[in-house]
């Protein structure tokens, strides 16, 4: 932290003495200097010349249909709600066509919109709709959307500036702007001055229209917090909230979101203040920030839905297309960002966007570069992280996450040691995300539904070991928050690749160690995920290990016999009292297979333990009055008593189906005679059959030397 | 049927004053004095190059791998299956491959296997996986597939045939093909004279056989049936099995797997008899039905899966590659169908390829033409049929189908007056398909599983009304093939399109009426979909109507309150045993509404009837103790006793969600206030409000010239 500080109390004497640059409009996205090769880009670029006609037809759209202002009433989704929103789009898009066509009526829209906000936004109060005043926003239910509006709202102005009369101006700004900025910096100061990505929205805003109103204060404040000690704003928020290797605490969701505010004030920065050097600040942590972002996704460009979470949520958000075309502009011009570019299918209109329109169109791309790699969570980097094994191109890449990250606050998961899987495109082994239906008014006003806590964060609804039918931490966010997971070993050889992480606080008197593994087995193509999960205790528990699949079962080495009536939640809290028990399967024997088909390609995974075991077969969707919960199945690896456990499961990709065809390919897996050597706190030994040949894996927990052998 | 017989008398005449034409090799799918072309063609036409190439590939595979002809032993996705279907592919790969390569290599292969199999097949005996001796192949488990193995395996032949010498041939067509067509002409001589698809596979391998092999007796069996009287064989089965429409039916899966026989049969009779102008038979039957079977296709290219369906199969399938080559080639050269080439992306390797190949790299593609329309059922086009309205371009059609056929036999489901409703690229209200993982050995050994009949076929499972919980003649197939719905009503206007059809015998004493239609609003881009259900009895029943919705249920009218515990099966039979049943809500109105988000589309139900009535909703899975069904989910309207029963329905569809840019536009349906003005056996009459206009829409039953009324 010293190293930080140092860097923080410097930046304070540049900007200390430095004046604000002299005022130009516009000045953020789109710069006076550049408008020309723009314009002239747009001619050229075909994604710089797609993405404006968007725009533009937003934008003709918008000049040609009456102005909407209504008075605030409606919550997430409510139509008053996406009125305002569509508002502060819509102000955007016209600030770009005026800067593009020089056209008035752009210009115009912006300023008689504005003026309709100037002449109501006093007389309305805190939102009806409100959860609480210290949340509440004016024009929407809560504050941060008001933020994100002046985000937007002040760009475009910025762009229509020199096209509105001083007169109109002086209106703007004093019965709204400054308003504004009042509200933001004064009615909710805690928000303003809090390390969290409201408070990130909040201070851009504040900051982007400071510099724009030229009110050299308000950036102040923005940069250093209220008190301009510099323990809140933006640096104390980059320092805090950003891991060494660029990870935001709440995860891939929140780090998008919370992307563009961190990005496009820089820009800001940079544009107003040079001098500040802002994207080189804390080495390059913007560049890694949006890179690691990135890294966050699948090749199917969702975001890994750790955390709170909206599954479908892409790269292809505006966030990121922000983000991208900026680290490409004016970070560093890696060409395998284009390729990103390129499947966002759009570009900012923006100096940053030509670069990198006029980059694609010179054929510079080349393909997007998915690396292995652990990467560290906290403002340290030494609270835990991520582990991410990859292989295979981005067409059919095998990918495993290792949630070994810190809580994240409010938003985060109680999933210590969970995993994801991927591969051929999509979700093997999922995440059931957040409970939410996002701005849906009808459920739940479009926020995080009641099942969001009562399920989605419990451990049960994760790839991870539950204790005792209870959830790590007890579900208690305070006390989870105090303590982190820790990597006990990373390596991403090409054909073994390992994480190693574990988590001692979880639960009160057991430890809990998992080895997840990506194994390439000579003369076969895909790797095979190895995990071994491994807990530790001196008094008896009940072990329970989901397998959240997507897909449909098709093959078991035990007869399933599930439930034809009567169907019972498994249990009453902790998330397992929204879980239908399917069918219960005492083995025979210590282990066993299951095999999932799933999007035409099959998957066994053979697992095996010290002690005979139970497979649960559990779906999603008991005590949900109200049917807010989407359908999710698992099996449940289960131990009801043990002191040490170690669950090793195998995980093979074969063969598939060919539905039009109507032929099928390696319907069997390969693997078989799944055997445990030895399993204690200096080793995990077993050996398994693949085609014909015996392979031993050992995990060898002392010896970082040689963690890993597979022979 | 007195035309057609004379047509029939006709044709074999001039069937038996031809000889067949003078032997030349190769003269099936692709013809000695084409190969020329062809070979430059492939040079010349991009979609052609692809699909030789892929044909040549995987020749390539098949010559430098060792041949594998196992003694048969697995069912149907099993090792020795799946291998035999591996070698037919690749006798017709090699036989490709020869003639465009002219490489000896090629033609080898195909002698050294045949050789193989002529050395064993007499010592195989039936099949040991056999269902009954009557139905057992000798290579398969079902004679079927034996019939689809030669079918394949003497157009490879009859490729190499110059290239093998005149002893080999011999003893291939001694020791193997000659015994086959004993195989199919006398052991299974039922089949063989079978109506069905299983006998139009096995005449169309005996007729081509019998080209090849010059052998005319055999021909001549496959054209006039073993007796050689017409009543059975090749023109039978075109008379029987197809409507005047080209409708066949089994319905769209299968007319699918039919066309193949149907359609490479005629071209091997076009190109050794072409007196028999095999292509203008029944008014152009064989295109009607190429082009039906287009026709009974959704945008995403899927076809409707009613009755038993594999419900990913599209049209990419190789029997529509095919079928639509010939249907351009040979009978029409309509420029909409190279669209479903393109989409199919591929062409067969042979004379009709090229010229579709070429006409496609001419650019003469045209869009897929959907058109709405009524497909008549039965032989004489007298037995119901499917009613098919569209509106909207394909990229995104709204399309219903109302299916009002007669039972399509053993794969036939209970579903009279069932309606499929799709928009938006994906299916709206669904239907199950057929209860099966096709060719997955561990699933039933790849066959249809006791579900199907228990719950895929049952009236509950689908769209349409279910009386006193019982299916349509309550699922017996021998009463059920003797009735047939009627239509009543069809009009296809572009803003008022509709269709509607009765079915007086599914149950004892009730009378069903169905009138669904496509009505366009003026001002609104998507039409409403009204649907009206009219039940008609003396007597008191139950009346269940459900939809099975796709999607996620997100409004209703009403408070849903779902059961927490204890979840019960609704019934016991007629498929109520397979339902969860999840809430039970009685109404304290007369109707309500259900909205549903499905593909980021909002879809919203709304209903009324003539008393408050119920709605229960519903999941697939209760009595399934070996997890062999898939998720589905539905809500029921249902009134627990009424003699005459309406139920009216509007689906509107609006809005939607963009989970990227976190947007929701229009997710409140503007549908209010339906009321029933009348119901009886005259007219229902029924008004609504959409956007502050009033709409009243009446069904004149008795008025064909003012049937249906929108004002």
């Amino acid at each position: 932290m010293n190293y930080l500080k140092k860097v923080v109390i410097v930046m304070f004497c540049v900007f200390c003495s430095l004046k604000l640059a002299a005022q130009t409009h516009p000045n953020i996205i789109l710069t006076k200097a550049n408008i020309n090769v723009v314009k002239s880009g747009i001619g050229k670029y075909p994604l710089l010349k797609k993405s404006y006609q968007e725009v533009k037809e937003r934008a003709d759209f918008a000049i040609t249909h009456p102005i909407i202002v209504p008075t605030p009433k409606d919550g997430g989704g409510g139509y008053t709600h996406e009125q305002h929103k569509r508002n502060y789009s819509n102000i955007l898009d016209c600030g770009i066509a005026y800067q593009i066509t020089g056209n008035q009526k752009y210009a115009d829209y912006i300023k008689n919109i504005l003026l309709v906000y100037a002449a109501h936004y006093k007389e309305w109060g805190l939102h009806p709709k409100r959860k609480s005043d210290d949340d509440s926003g004016r024009i929407f239910w809560q504050c941060l959307n008001d933020f994100v509006w002046q985000f937007y709202v002040i760009q475009g102005y910025d762009m229509a500036y020199n096209a509105i009369s001083t007169k109109d101006r002086a209106i703007i700004e004093e019965q709204l702007f400054i308003p504004i900025l009042k509200f933001i910096t004064e009615e909710h100061y805690d928000v303003f001055n809090m390390i969290h990505n409201h408070g990130t929205w909040a201070l851009a805003a504040v900051g982007m229209t400071g510099y724009v109103l030229h009110q050299p204060k308000y950036v102040e404040m923005a940069l250093k917090g209220s008190n301009l000690d510099g323990k809140t704003g933006y640096f104390a928020q980059l320092d805090q909230l950003f891991s060494p290797d660029g990870y935001y605490s709440e995860g891939p969701y929140y780090q998008r979101y919370a992307m563009l505010p961190f990005v496009l004030f820089a820009k800001a920065i940079n544009n107003y203040q040079p001098g500040l050097k802002i994207f080189d600040y804390r080495d390059k942590l913007l560049a890694k920030a949006i890179n690691t972002s990135l890294q966050l996704t699948y090749t199917d460009k969702t975001f890994f839905p750790i955390n709170d979470a909206i599954k479908d949520k892409t790269y292809e958000s505006i966030e990121l297309v922000y983000g991208l075309d900026i680290a490409y502009a004016d970070i560093e011009p890696e060409s395998f960002l284009l390729d990103i570019a390129n499947r966002q299918g759009r570009v900012i209109v923006s100096d940053a966007g030509l670069k990198v329109a006029k980059a694609i169109a010179e054929g510079k791309t080349k393909p997007f570069k998915y690396v292995s790699q652990w990467i560290r969570d906290g403002a340290s980097g030494q609270e835990g992280g991520l582990g991410i094994l990859r292989y295979g191109k981005n067409e059919d890449q095998e990918c495993l996450l290792l949630k070994a990250a810190s809580q994240g606050m409010g938003h985060g998961h109680f999933d210590r040691l969970n995993i994801l899987f991927y591969d051929n495109g999509t979700q093997i082994f999922e995440d059931y995300g957040s409970a939410r239906f996002i701005n849906i008014d009808t459920k739940g006003v479009g926020n995080y539904l009641p099942e969001n806590n009562t399920w989605a964060k419990q451990t049960v609804a994760h790839n991870t070991l539950v204790v005792d039918e209870q959830s790590d931490f007890k579900g208690k966010v305070d006390v989870a928050q105090k303590y982190h997971p820790d990597l006990v070993y990373f390596k991403a050889d090409s054909n073994l690749q390992v994480v190693s992480a574990k988590e001692d606080n979880a639960y009160a008197d057991v430890k809990l160690l998992r080895t997840s593994a990506l194994v390439k087995i000579l003369g076969y193509t895909k790797p095979l995920l190895i995990d071994v999960f491994k807990a530790t205790s001196k008094t008896e528990h009940q072990y329970d290990l989901p397998f959240w699949y997507a897909g449909q079962l098709v093959n078991s080495s035990f007869d399933i016999d599930a439930k034809k009536d009567d169907l019972k939640a498994l249990g009453t809290d902790f998330g397992y009292q929204h879980l239908w028990f399917n069918a219960q399967n005492q083995l025979d024997d210590k282990g066993g297979f299951v095999s999932i088909l799933n999007n035409k390609r099959f998957y066994t995974i053979h697992f095996i333990t010290e002690n005979p075991l139970q497979v649960k077969l559990v779906s999603v969707g008991a005590n949900d009055p109200h049917m807010n919960l989407v359908d999710g199945k698992a099996f449940i690896l289960s131990q009801p008593k043990a002191k040490n456990q170690t669950f090793i499961s195998i995980t093979e990709v074969h063969g598939g189906v060919d539905p039009v065809n109507e032929t099928v390919n390696a319907a069997a897996s390969s693997i078989s005679g799944l055997k445990i050597i030895t399993t204690n706190d200096e080793q995990t030994a077993f050996s398994f059959k693949f085609k014909d040949k015996v392979y031993q894996y050992m995990i060898n927990y002392q010896n970082k030397n040689n963690y890993v052998v597979i022979k």
